[in-house]
């Protein structure tokens, strides 16, 4: 979900209050039981002099929301920053972005933003942070650099930014630190990752990747890219951990590609192909495949058409007129002309697949001659809408080809063996697994240890918001006491901010058993309820089927209300409403085994 | 979540009404917008003569809530009665059951429910459905009558049922039906395949079923087993789909446990092995391992405890003296002599395991001596928590076990190989793969229909609640055009009944949006707000942090209210609602991009 045209609400919890704000808010409130308190965000003390700190604000304990901050003397740099997509543990939420509270306290120290690569969890959160950090130039490669303009326009009250493309091996001083580009692998193009000068050694900065190879054996081109690197005098290497788990090699996407290129040469039917926008290589490689092959394609899904606008101005994707049709163009040509890349491998419930499987697009009807190949896997989280997906799909008897019966697709990080590889290749001192979870980067720490690239204590497994020091002229590393903000920090709607945690635990209540409202008119003169009490009720039980139980909450509410007025003068609400709480509460429990969320609205007339 | 003490509420949608139900209901309300318009469930046409009819009302859809029908003359079977977890998408609710509407209709024909075996998904629905179909007598194997009757503890309010236990090779005779029961390998024992003898020939059902195998050769057993079926003229077979996307043959179970064995006798320090409760197999012999290994076992988790009590009870398991330990006695021992089972490998936030990573546990610490063994794959959906469980975990620095990195699990389902062995032996005419998702099915049809072991027109994949006749004397098998009742039935606390589809979609949209109550005041005479209207709302925004927005909102609610009045006599308090609703929500949208259920409750006074 995009946010257009309007500018996100940055609640500032420096003004947040401890208290539980579980009460609904009302107009004429008394005051809140509990006091309001400020809640400061310590200031974490300064760097001490020729230290240098290493800050994960976030990619450490998830994958996604990445940014690493380096810091020595006067100068921070920080790098890359990404969102995160949110899961059910937190409903509503659109995604969490690092917490940069951190840079906030330090943005006169801040000389850079750069950025490894495209992709969003590294460059998506952006525009709910750079100006909240002074707004500093951002360095990035070519497709970084188209794709983070093209995000920027969803935000056109945005002020500008400032953003310099650069290229592997550039190098670039920036305050006193000097870093240098170096090319790596991924699946999308001018991925890079970064070397950070500093007097006791350079900080490498690995950025996703994955290693070129031959049956495991790294090409001359990653031996070129990392040796170059290796020749420095590297204190410390942070890599890429996120399939740190996997062992061996990953599949090398040339051999993904051929096998595509056999069910493209060999379709006897139209070819719908679902893939991540996310995977440039792969999309632009099937389109050349597509003209060698004869086919028109259609692209179907706003993420595939975007991404594949910014290869062509990139000059990646250079497409032979008449190549790319639309879908009403389609029946113009036989189906074995027609390939369709489409978005939605993921089972998302309107991206172009799900619409098509589910008899919802207007212009592609699948049929028993089709071939759906799924090039990509499953993230985790998305196990049932992909079945869902599969299963709507073979509603139309069509033939479906996906990773788990043929290697048409490979992930953009390296296995274990290639960071081993590359680990070793840089051979620096010091070791920080990043860009995964916990478990992730703990396996990636055990690798290195065992595979004698690094003493165990040389190695680091920090959390987001951890400060890592070099010491005593990079003689020491640890995490010191302090930590920055860590946070959580969400986007939802245009709100952003921290943990809320009273709304997202309300609504997962809501959720399991919905909410039960009362409204309850009481006499001041005469103690009675005016009328019986009105009840509202949503998510909680289906309403037309429970009239008796209604019944016999309006009689419990009002009985209620009335034993506890009968000795009050004057009235006291708080007691009132308290009782209709727990007595609705514990009848609603003993009816129907659910919890709702129940509000007492007295009001006196 | 157990239910005790209380019968469900079943909701009887005879009864029920097309409205949406969606308004809050109010205690003198107006009679509904759209007439009360009773749904009746057709009736379907009763069988013809020499007909037979196959229904699956569960487990062809999803995998879970297993249940088919075989109907003959004046004859009805039901086999398995089970239940499904449900997901995300049905927030609230328990679990999901079969619908049995048709039953109900029939329920004079019903001469036995039949159980293959004692999983949760082929028992679990029993107490819900059992009275609902007549109480019919129950057919099960030994450990699945165990498991039944303890179900039906936690159900104390029904009336007793009729349970027979039954064996492998018997044979009943079930109004003018012959059944025969035969041994199949799954993860709990006394699991059994049923062959119904028809007129026309037998009607196979496998029930859950994998193959005892050496390198991919199924033993003798089950030769002789399978074998015994197949010399019989089998006119259908219904065979389990779950795995039918995996090719081969599944892992050995020998050959888990025997890694397991490697791990249990090597371990210098405790071994916390996290299981899936139902693989009785497995739980017995890690107990009967540990006492091989001098080693005392801690159960953790109701589920293991209950179901090895039960394997007691049954025989099949026979501890030592002094084996199970309590875990508050662990610190007596050293710790590679403690080996605990716990509950919980699949991240279940509660659990045993989940609760020890967390250090909520009362009386295991973890410590970085520990190994802990997940021996269980991932449910799909369950990803993410088993994520959070295995981070957890590894905060412990301690080292993790899992099926990915070691062969230490296999599920209780055959792979397609070991499917195509077992159709080809009962080799009937017909085939219906079951107990799966659509997609599994049709995996499992192709499959059957490439190795040759069916031709095409003799294959059905049904849905739930397809009515599948073989007649003219078995020479066709079909899906008739009528369907026996399918919407989906939710068990929602101690409310049973069909999809309350508006309940589950306002769940789903408090979850996201949460809920916005607005209480207005009008005096009736002049118009006029009494007061500044009172806002309750939950699971929307942060309100203490939107005071200025609530201001807002109250004036709104304020201008829409006295402006409406202003020219109505009498005030129409429908009107006023609604432009409430649709001013506020516009409102919100604005300035939030949130939507939350705006609820306007207008009093006059």
């Amino acid at each position: 979900m995009i946010k257009k045209n309007n500018a996100p609400i940055r609640r500032d919890n420096t003004t947040k209050t401890n208290a539980t704000g579980k009460t609904g808010v009302k107009n004429k409130r008394k005051s809140p039981k509990k006091p309001f308190v400020k809640r400061q965000d310590p200031k974490v003390t300064p760097i001490a002099e020729g230290n240098i700190r290493i800050i994960p604000l976030g990619g450490v304990e998830e994958v996604g929301q990445n940014m690493t901050v380096v810091e020595y003397g006067d100068d921070i740099l920080v790098f890359d920053c990404g969102f995160q997509f949110v899961s059910e543990e937190t409903p509503g939420i659109d995604y969490i972005i690092p917490n940069t509270k951190y840079l906030e306290q330090n943005k006169h120290k801040i000389r850079a933003l750069i950025i490894t690569h495209g992709h969003l969890d590294h460059i998506a959160a952006i525009p709910y942070i750079i100006h909240e950090i002074g707004n500093p130039p951002i360095y990035a490669g070519n497709i970084a650099t188209l794709l983070i303009k093209k995000r920027m326009t969803e935000f056109p009250h945005l002020a500008e930014i400032d953003i310099k493309t650069v290229k592997p091996k550039e190098k670039l001083r920036l305050g006193k630190l000097g870093i240098k580009f170096f090319e790596v692998a991924h699946s999308i193009p001018d991925s890079m990752g970064v070397s950070v000068e500093t007097p006791h050694g350079n900080i490498v900065i690995s950025g996703d990747y994955k290693l070129e190879h031959v049956n495991e054996v790294p090409t001359q081109k990653e031996y070129d890219n990392w040796g170059e690197i290796g020749k420095d005098n590297n204190l410390l290497f942070i890599s890429d951990s996120t399939n740190a788990e996997m062992q061996g090699f990953s599949i090398p996407e040339k051999y993904i590609q051929s096998n595509i290129e056999e069910i493209i040469k060999n379709a006897s039917g139209r070819l719908i192909i679902g893939a991540f926008a996310s995977q440039f290589h792969r999309l632009i490689s099937i389109i050349e495949m597509a003209e060698k092959y004869n086919k028109k394609v259609v692209l179907e899904g706003r993420s595939i058409k975007t991404n594949l606008e910014i290869a062509k101005i990139a000059g990646l994707l250079i497409p032979k007129e008449g190549t790319l049709i639309q879908a009403k163009d389609m029946n113009q040509f036989p189906p074995d002309r027609i390939l369709v890349l489409a978005t939605g491998a993921q089972g998302e419930e309107f991206a172009a697949l799900m619409r098509m499987a589910n008899k919802k697009h207007k212009f592609i009807q699948l049929n028993k001659r089709d071939t759906v190949v799924l090039s990509s896997s499953v993230v985790p989280g998305n196990e049932i809408s992909v079945r869902k997906l599969m299963d709507n799909l073979y509603r139309h008897d069509l033939k479906i080809i996906h990773y788990k019966v043929s290697d048409i697709h490979s992930g953009g990080h390296g296995r274990q063996g290639e960071l081993m590889w590359a680990a070793k290749m840089v051979g620096a001192k010091y070791f920080m697994p990043s860009y995964g979870n916990h478990s992730m980067l703990k396996v990636h720490a055990q690798a290195a240890k065992e595979n004698g690239i690094v003493k165990e204590e040389n190695i680091v497994v920090p959390d987001n918001g951890s400060i890592i020091e070099i010491q005593e002229k990079g003689t020491v590393m640890k995490i010191i006491k302090e930590k920055a903000p860590s946070n959580v920090i969400m986007v939802d709607g245009f709100s952003i901010g921290d943990m809320q945690e009273v709304v997202i635990r309300d609504r997962q209540t809501l959720a399991q058993d919905g909410i039960f409202v009362v409204i309850a008119t009481i006499d001041l003169k005469t103690g009675k309820l005016r009328k019986s009490p009105d009840i509202i009720s949503r998510g909680f039980v289906y309403l037309r089927e429970s009239q008796e139980m209604l019944q016999q909450s309006r009689n419990l509410v009002k009985k209620t209300v009335e034993d506890d007025a009968k000795g009050m003068k004057p009235i006291d609400f708080d007691i009132i409403k308290k009782d209709i709480t727990d007595n609705i509460g514990r009848f609603l429990l003993k009816k129907t085994d659910k919890r709702p969320i129940v509000i007492p609205v007295v009001l006196g007339v």
